[in-house]
């Protein structure tokens, strides 16, 4: 960009005073803070940060519910919304802040089986430096309240009660990007795992079922993409494990909040075994 | 979701300290407000919102070049982004903040021709109750200087000095929906507008791309997707005007700060004219 380049590169000198969504500089002309008012939260069936999905759509019938802030449900907002079968949801990490406002510069992604370090940037870490989050979820449809709208989501990887900045609508003709080339690999269906229910288990998903549509489907995705650490996860791949039935008995029994459950399950290589799920 | 939306339809109940990041809630648990600090600025060929692309890569030669404040200036924070051709850009509305803190509930947005009115969470306006905007850009190339990287993009549509909150890979596997739909209609490719050059025009432009590459095509694919308000491109379209080159004496001529240039230019119907290239 050459000349033009050598113009421009001088910091922001924008200022202004401090009231909401504002941006306000140093005598440097630096950037300071920005203040910004979650519009609502986030419900999902996600309890616990283990077991929450990687990205979005991954478990596709993960299922949430958006609802507004007293000031900001208003059915006129949200109008047209439901034209679009996607939306952007903009929201805080809001479990992965650190007190003392330190973030790690460089993070271990899950998908490069967590042995190669990446600059936070160039990472979907929830640890960053502003925990802003963003996923691009299924809108099946809007429900109207009186105490305002809610958005019923599915496909969500979003933590239960997670507070949520800002709603867009996904343009294909945008956000679709055809030529886009992600340097990182596999991607995560390369590295399904296998899913056996006990006969427990199976019949108390069988009778939840009643009440939690698609649980079953459900447990299955959230496993299926292994929710292991990556290093658990490499360490099993690297050893030979007996994974018949009966050489389960040394496994690690792991649990993920669900709902309102308590799933328990076993891994052994890529092969997971549901326990049991205890009402919590 | 039957019996589940029952049991979870409550607010937030989560309350931390106010420090950065956090969110803290009221007595009635909703949460109140998240503290953020801008990672750096992006500088762009966009001096002024008259003229700025209605979403990222329409114009996929205008360059932005992303600059970190020093505190997240570091090398390793962008390590292996390179892998990646795009990139998300997380950043403040800055120009489109109302000081009373008031938000428009609904909207008119320009590919709706501008006389039909959405919730503004059914748009991608800037002016939102949270002045948060997202962009995904080419990342063409990191240079590494002695204050610390900089990032070279195309396809940006973001106004000059803008705050950047967040840098995000692209991932085409999360991302990219082939199945996501959109209600809305026309897609802006629909409405391109004919460009023709002065012989002033064209001779300043060859001149100008010594220092600023590409500037033909960046001038010709701003102005063809009709900066001009919707509904004055309504009005222009249902009158017959003559776009004869000698019709053009009295139409009005329109400005647009790009680069250090003031583009001068006159549009009739779908047909615009290039004037000159002002120096600012």
């Amino acid at each position: 960009m050459g000349k033009w380049t050598d113009q421009i590169l001088i910091h922001g000198q924008t200022k202004y005073p401090p009231s909401k969504g504002d941006c306000y500089g140093s005598s440097a002309g630096d950037v300071l803070a920005v203040h910004l008012d979650p519009i609502g939260v986030i419900h999902t069936c996600f309890k616990e940060k283990f077991g929450i999905p990687r990205q979005s759509n991954l478990v596709d019938k993960a299922p949430g519910m958006l609802e507004f802030f007293p000031e900001f449900a208003r059915p006129d907002a949200v109008r047209g919304l439901e034209q679009f079968s996607h939306i952007w949801l903009v929201f805080v990490f809001h479990k992965a802040v650190k007190k003392d406002g330190t973030w790690p510069v460089m993070v271990r992604p899950p998908r490069l089986g967590g042995n190669k370090k990446v600059g936070v940037f160039a990472s979907r870490s929830p640890f960053r430096p502003n925990p802003i989050g963003m996923s691009c979820v299924r809108l099946e449809h809007i429900e109207y309240m009186s105490k305002g709208p809610v958005l019923h989501l599915t496909g969500v990887d979003i933590l239960d009660q997670t507070p949520v900045l800002d709603i867009k609508p996904y343009l294909p003709y945008s956000d679709r990007l055809d030529t886009a080339r992600d340097g990182f690999a596999p991607a995560p269906d390369n590295q399904i795992c296998q899913i056996r229910f006990s006969d427990t288990a199976a019949a108390q998903i069988r009778e939840r079922e009643k009440s939690i549509p698609n649980l079953r489907a459900i447990i299955t995705q959230v496993l299926e993409n292994d929710p292991r650490p990556a290093y658990s996860n490499a360490q099993f791949s690297s050893i030979k494990k007996d994974a018949r039935t009966d050489g389960w008995d040394n496994e690690r029994v792991y649990g993920i909040r669900l709902f309102d459950l308590d799933l328990k399950w076993q891994a052994a290589g890529n092969k997971i075994r549901v326990l049991c799920l205890d009402r919590l």
